[in-house]
């Protein structure tokens, strides 16, 4: 059987403590089924900053690409809101998506039935949400140069980051969304921002090419990026894939992912391309919370979206769809029978720890 | 007594028919109270590059130029769509906005008593909403050089935008922000992305000095711009005051605005700085809402916000306050009285046209 390597980099904050759960999971599939699962284990943002003053490690860095699979938990607080920029915690991140290529982040933003209750949104416009947020992730304000702070004298300074996309970058994540969206209801809206930035303007031309060329079975529409952010509060349901760039990517799939009030519980996954020999892909999981500093160390933490990024790294890095639907549903199974961290639980309902949230699911696998 | 010089630019889609409520209470104001209003009208957006091939005149942005406010419409529309990028019907507006200097957008976000159940949202999120967003207009990506596409060669383009912020212009918006906090509840908060951005780094700094050095009584917070776009969704009411660059401030304030439910209610206004002769802001007025193509020549349309704009014109630029409130006053009765427009009307309730409704305000003003 082949051996199956995952890099575990659980990160800062909330991290540490959920994916510890994740690593029970994988001892019980090792232990209990053989599924010979090879751990290595990172550090990333401030730990790593900590451990060594480098937000990942250049050893880290090689674990990761001899993975087959990256689980990452999450980067950053306020400890170290005044490190330099460049080895700041999110460095660490960035860097992998980068070096790794992973430029295709999907981000599905799904309203547990069991949670519709724990929205901010009314049942009737938030039940049943399913929708699926592809986001650029190697491109963009992210990445582009120049990206600098200069010093003008007089006490003034400029600050500068720089949008890029080229065609390619924006053929092949569309490609992915139109892929994703034959798999689903078959529709995708591309949002940008057409109407003020040239990069829009590509953007636009490319995906609307793209489908006239590969993909005209799939309905698509276009809307401008803050219409965009407005209907997805109005009436979310309308969406079924949506595709756009790393920060209007990073700003919409944020609000997605709160309208379903299962910020907990949201798993995402990054790709690379498909290698030329093997078909496989690069991938990292994580989950769309952050490292949450306020709560972490005790014991609150959601493990369920780290649980679920481990579930879409078994369906899609390791084939292991039957394992991969077990798992979600054991996690469904847990939210039927009531089980609530405090982050989503009603006030004054009892709730359930990390690590008991853990272990539920975990019983029910 | 003063003459009083207003720009009217309806714009396109529903501009005009909303603007034409607004011309009826410039017309009662002279005629029964002397006000004194001179108007002049312009054209701008598609409706100007219809007429002359450009989505603004150099006549009319002399006319804005001389007059002590501009009362704006919307722009744009599909019809536009593939209109050259430099003449297309924002390039009207985004011109107006840099030539006239006009860095600080208002735009409040309040949820009307009368109207809390049209939000998607649950009445005890929103309702009592009373936010501010500035947003900073002149700067930013909207803006910064280079932005252009490039011909790459074998059928790759590349398309550039660059955000661009200086010391001065971030001190002059916070300026801004910290000084109206303090008629309010005295708390802003400053969202960027300084995780990523270079721009977000100096944001970050650059209001956190301005704070230290004037402003240490108003309470501040710092949020990312993805987390401040979630907490929007999740529980608005925490924000009193809220800054932000051109690009965010643009989907930030439009997701605001939506969770309202009463988009079609709300204005904006935005202010150059103060005129070192006369103490004059130059400034322009505007609806949130866009130019709503679909329903426009329907007399479908909500006139509220485009005569909300005036009541913030009459307060800001001619210290008219006493009317202003009136005029608020005006709408506040007619929502309690139950007139709705079909934007903001509950499913097979009665609804008033365009026309009804600027009439019904009249009536009370
Ligand atoms: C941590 C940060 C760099 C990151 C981003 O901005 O991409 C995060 O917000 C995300 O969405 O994954
Ligand atoms: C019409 C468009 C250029 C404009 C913007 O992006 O600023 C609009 O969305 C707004 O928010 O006023």
């Amino acid at each position: 059987m082949a051996t199956r390597k995952l890099l575990l980099l659980p990160g800062d904050g909330i991290g540490p403590e959920t994916m510890a759960e994740v690593r029970k999971l994988i001892g019980f599939m090792n232990e209990s089924h053989g599924a010979g699962f090879e751990i290595e284990e990172g550090l990333v943002g401030g730990s790593a900053y900590d451990a060594h003053g480098k937000s990942i490690s250049e050893e880290d860095m090689a674990k990761a690409d001899a993975a087959d699979a990256v689980l990452f938990g999450a980067v950053g607080g306020p400890k170290w809101d005044s490190v330099a920029y460049d080895v700041r915690p999110e460095a660490g991140l960035l860097r992998l998506r980068k070096d790794m290529e992973l430029f295709a982040n999907l981000r599905p933003a799904i309203c547990y039935p069991a949670l519709s209750d724990a929205s901010s949104l009314k049942k009737d416009v938030i039940e049943g949400l399913d929708i699926l947020i592809v986001r650029e992730l190697t491109g963009g304000v992210y990445f582009g140069e120049p990206k600098e702070i200069i010093d003008l004298g007089n006490g003034q300074k400029r600050g500068i980051d720089t949008q890029v996309y080229d065609t390619y970058e924006i053929e092949r994540i569309a490609g992915v969304a139109f892929e994703l969206a034959r798999t689903r209801q078959n529709k995708v809206t591309s949002m940008e921002k057409r109407n003020v930035m040239k990069s829009g303007v590509l953007w636009n031309e490319v995906v609307t090419r793209t489908h006239a060329e590969k993909y005209s079975d799939v309905a698509l529409d276009h809307m401008l990026a803050d219409a965009g952010g407005m209907q997805l509060v109005r009436w979310p349901k309308q969406f079924d894939v949506i595709v756009c760039d790393n920060l209007f990517g990073d700003m919409l799939s944020d609000v997605a992912a709160m309208l379903t009030g299962s910020l907990g519980m949201l798993p995402s996954a990054s790709f690379g391309a498909p290698d030329g020999k093997t078909g496989m892909r690069k991938a990292l999981y994580e989950p769309v919370h952050g490292s949450a500093p306020d709560i972490s160390g005790k014991g609150l933490a959601n493990p369920i979206a780290m649980i679920a990024s481990f579930a879409m790294c078994l369906r899609y890095s390791f084939d292991m769809v039957k394992e991969a639907e077990m798992l979600e549903k054991a996690i469904a199974d847990v939210l039927e029978n009531g089980l609530r961290t405090t982050d989503i639980a009603a006030p004054h309902a009892e709730t359930v720890s990390t690590s008991e949230m853990g272990d539920a699911v975990l019983e029910r696998f």
